[in-house]
């Protein structure tokens, strides 16, 4: 496989450009007997989309997922399942001016290199737009897990500056406000926030957290397929993305053993530091990945860049850019979550099914 | 494959236990030709064996390895290789003790559950022991990259509260102490707090750092297989790696986007904010990833546990142990990212062999 | 990966059913720069689609595939293509009453215990529908091989009891009857057969060779990835398929080594018993591989079967059905084995791409 | 991975050459809990090692196989198993006189071309010698098969001309002649037939059949991993196979559908000329599949070839060589039938685990 598909067992396949006709995915490996639904796809499509409040790029694209395959009768066949976006509104002209001018910190340099050409409609496969791709594929992984008492939630845990307050922390706040903040009373100091960068014309970063609650013990595959370092790869793909802490991540490097050690007594665990993850192995605890988005560098600020021939060229993007990536990006990293449990649940039980364990398992 | 092989055409797929009677591996996909002999991968083996300085368990092994395969008359063939390493030094007795308990934070309890039981001779494969067979495989992958421009090189940049100070920054001083420091300066100090901690019978985390010189532009296979994710699953996968960052990683979430990005002229990148890697590919800059590792669990000082009954149990840590584990780590994580670029380079030139491309290539 | 990809470098992930709205695919690893339109693979699809003699099914689909990405400009980028072809002509009614019927020799039985349950309209996935996916993929292979001097083509070899004529063999005839028999004068023998087995209502197996010629020598990786096994893997995955033959299949069992081994001189190769490949890897001769296709079960004619409940029932199929399979198959094959060897040349060059060798390439 | 490996979740990986130190193996995705030992492989070992009678090879290897992990108080662990075989009986020198020579239908030419140069002691990788390491690989396959009642069985059923006789067709009888011929009477002809050739300094074909009885219904990947696609890819590995057949095979060309169809009734399938696939999936019937091999090319009288440099040459081959290897090839497509149904029950469970179904199963 060249890059485009993930998963071994739950695996997808996807392709789609910016400003291509569609975006498609392949899925193998569902299980047959699922009740699914475009519908039980459109939902975190929605949380996604473009467009739904003012401090996300202002592109308009219902996302509308249409289940081509691997459906009978209302559910999975065990066969493989196609789905199709179809892309509404592309505007390639806004990009025209930039085909052979090379963004910074954009991926147009290293894609002419790799390639010898590319598409410089919106970045062409390179954007985010592909994305959506994966929150639907991702929908169908989240079914799954359900149907097995595994629940996956993300939210933001920091703006640029702006840290959320934990001890106002509330899981039901997180689909209340644009930002997925779990802290309602810091919301209007990011709208100030996000509008002032606006006029300024700048992007910032953002950090991102997500949790698995109900995993059971077991998941992951050492030593190279350990379930950290299978969100690692899945998280990172991500956009932006630039850091990855599974539990307490680089607060580690300051602690000493008998503080990061989770003990155990009959009842349960005393602590999760490591975030639900031992020896590459889930514990039965809550999983806790974060993850650290880069600031856009769509910008109408300008910057030195370089053109085709190598000649210096001052660039200024116009267009519609998302001020902080970070903002769409907490369901996008629920899919991969979604995606990468769903996948070693199905390795797990290939390998293991027949284990008879008398060791009572421990609560969280 | 279930978890023990890594890589795609540059692959590799390792055995061996703690206290087994051998660790070993098969490497597919290394091109014909390339000189190698055992001495080419000893060197980066003997960084990381233990007992070396009273700083690392004091567990003795020579860690010799033959190559048993795929080598003739000094040259790859082409086909596989296969090493092999003699475990000399096991004292399966120190662990026998242990058998029904669960040492907190380690892997125990969950390979119990997952697997039904466990060798529990010394963590059996969960130990750190089977990176001996990384950092041999690693070095072949160091020997075909050097013939391609590539070097790769790391060290240790936090131990616990003891930061390196950059502007003391010397390759040079790396392997001339026993933490792999950049700085000699801070050594005497690390020596004192590594002495006092030993003294405690507690354990610390640390940073480490891994930077790769010479890479051509191109390398990372979007959107799922970019540099960076797979990158963050290689490293991930080493024993207590809790966090991976990717050039400037977290700091990202606090960065506007005029700060952030890697402006571009004639003469060259002007930054490297984003470590070598834009849309998952390699920008012909330095790759620059850094690891958090946790502190070790093996400790002399009294922790609460459960035993395979699910009995409360206290449990106390003897036999031959790292203080701070992120020491020896710093060859292990230059052979993982070793042989993810390798893996990489032959990626890329599989399906991008014919490419032709005038834009000219920038300075790092 | 669960079943619905293939290949390593080039891979194809394919889904849609029988009578789904549409058939899909994914394709990834395509080298960047290729010149690609529907057109280029339009050709093979019409050569496949059913309706388009009396002796196929009369099923009318106009098999038209869009290219969804990964064309930019006329040219493959690089990123993954994406395929669908509509289906309209599915008739689901002729099927609602095999619902909870097995009909013999078909997947019905067997993917019901696979799955739990079954789409039963027309075969849903396990029709040989899915095969025009295999042949617009192919295509791309096709155009890519075909600009490295390498052609692949097909023909009939026997169908039911008739055998071509070797003497009379003329690739030129391939195409100018409905039969893809390369030798003309058999083809009025075959309608008449296939007539008379129409009136009888019964169906009839066949033999299909293909043959890959300017293959370069190399091609294959051993020992489990030989071009022969790929090959054999390939070719066996297609319906219907039985048996597969490399260069002399079979005959070899009777062949002494002085006859079957193809001995060399300085003017080139002196016979091609192993079909042009030796231990697993290309010669540089023509790559022939035969395959035995069994007769379709879809029969007017009862026969003995069982329902959902396992009670005996009488099976008689209406609807529109190929007489013989084989005859559509030719496209088929010769797009599997273009896969299989678009992929084997991505991987060669991607492990050997800097091999030197001085001895000279013999002629085939 | 590059060829050296096979199988998605119950996967090996091999290495070593006829001329090396020794044979290795890493085995990965073995269930845990199942009681295996050295033992339990070296039987099949013994029926594949050469030097056994005087119709095989003399070379004299003890194939002796270590089980160096894995396993842990008798019983595996669900880690990496690695297995070694030393190679004892070597005598390079034989070969050193054919460094510069390409033999005839060897792989010699190939891999010089493909890889620059080659390892020229007695075939290197490309001997058959490594298939010692598939068979001890197998016997952990048949060990966990037999456990799910599936038992796996093969036979000598042609020796050159002479084909046994199926009305005189006794199991008991397959292992107590040099030649796994399942028919007695047969045996002095074949010894005769063998005596005679090995004056004449030729060698002949061989075709071999093995079964698996007892495999549940269900197991295949559709639409490119079916069972018969891998078992094909699987066999057609094996050095010298040049066909495959899967039951009935080319047999179904002349066979029209009334005749091939496989009827059902509640009292079972009335035929299996499908060998127990159907769609590419299990039965419940007898899994049969015929592979032909090659006469060796290792020959006492002179061929015509060339040398490194490109120049007529004639060719004798000294040294100890198979007659007819495909004598010895019983254990080794057993062992890849095996290895292949154990990956598919293990792929078939992990996605289809929870399915109910219930349809009553077949007999036979």
């Amino acid at each position: 496989m060249s890059g485009n598909s993930y998963g071994k067992l739950f695996s997808i396949s996807t392709f789609g450009e910016s400003h291509g006709p569609a975006l498609g995915c392949v899925i193998d490996g569902c299980p047959p007997g699922i009740e699914l639904s475009e519908a039980d796809l459109q939902e975190d499509l929605d949380r996604r989309k473009p467009g739904t409040s003012r401090h996300t790029t202002q592109r308009r694209e219902d996302d509308i997922v249409q289940i081509l395959s691997g459906v009978f009768e209302g559910k999975t066949t065990g066969t493989s399942i196609g789905l199709l976006i179809q892309n509404t509104d592309q505007r390639s002209k806004d990009y025209s001016n930039i085909a052979d001018t090379f963004r910074p910190a954009h991926a147009d340099y290293v894609y002419t290199h790799k390639y010898g050409f590319r598409d410089y409609r919106g970045g062409g496969r390179s954007s985010a737009r592909e994305t959506a791709m994966r929150v639907a594929a991702g929908g169908i992984a989240k079914k799954f897990l359900a149907s097995k008492g595994v629940t996956i939630r993300g939210y933001l845990s920091q703006l640029g500056p702006l840290k959320i307050d934990d001890s106002k922390f509330d899981w039901d706040q997180v689909n209340q406000n644009p930002f997925f903040s779990p802290d309602a009373d810091i919301v209007p100091e990011m709208e100030r926030y996000m509008d002032a960068l606006r006029k300024e014309g700048d992007s910032i970063g953002a950090k991102i957290t997500v949790v698995a609650e109900g995993v059971p013990v077991g998941l992951g595959e050492p030593i190279f397929d350990r379930l950290d370092a299978e969100l690692a790869h899945a998280l990172m793909s991500i956009n932006a993305v630039k850091g990855i802490e599974i539990g307490d991540g680089f607060a580690v490097v300051e602690q000493k053993g008998t503080q990061h050690r989770d003990e155990m007594t009959p009842e349960g665990f005393c602590s999760n530091h490591a975030g639900g993850i031992l020896g590459g192995i889930s514990t039965g605890q809550a999983i806790t990945a974060s993850i650290a988005l880069k600031p856009t560098s769509s910008l109408r600020l300008p910057g030195r860049s370089i053109n085709a021939k190598g000649e210096a060229i001052e660039v200024i993007t116009q267009g519609r850019h998302d001020p902080c990536v970070g903002i769409r990006a907490t369901p996008i990293a629920e899919a991969m979550m979604a995606i990468v449990l769903m996948d070693h649940y199905l390795r797990h039980r290939a390998q293991n099914a027949d284990v008879v364990c008398d060791t009572p398992v421990l609560k969280g």
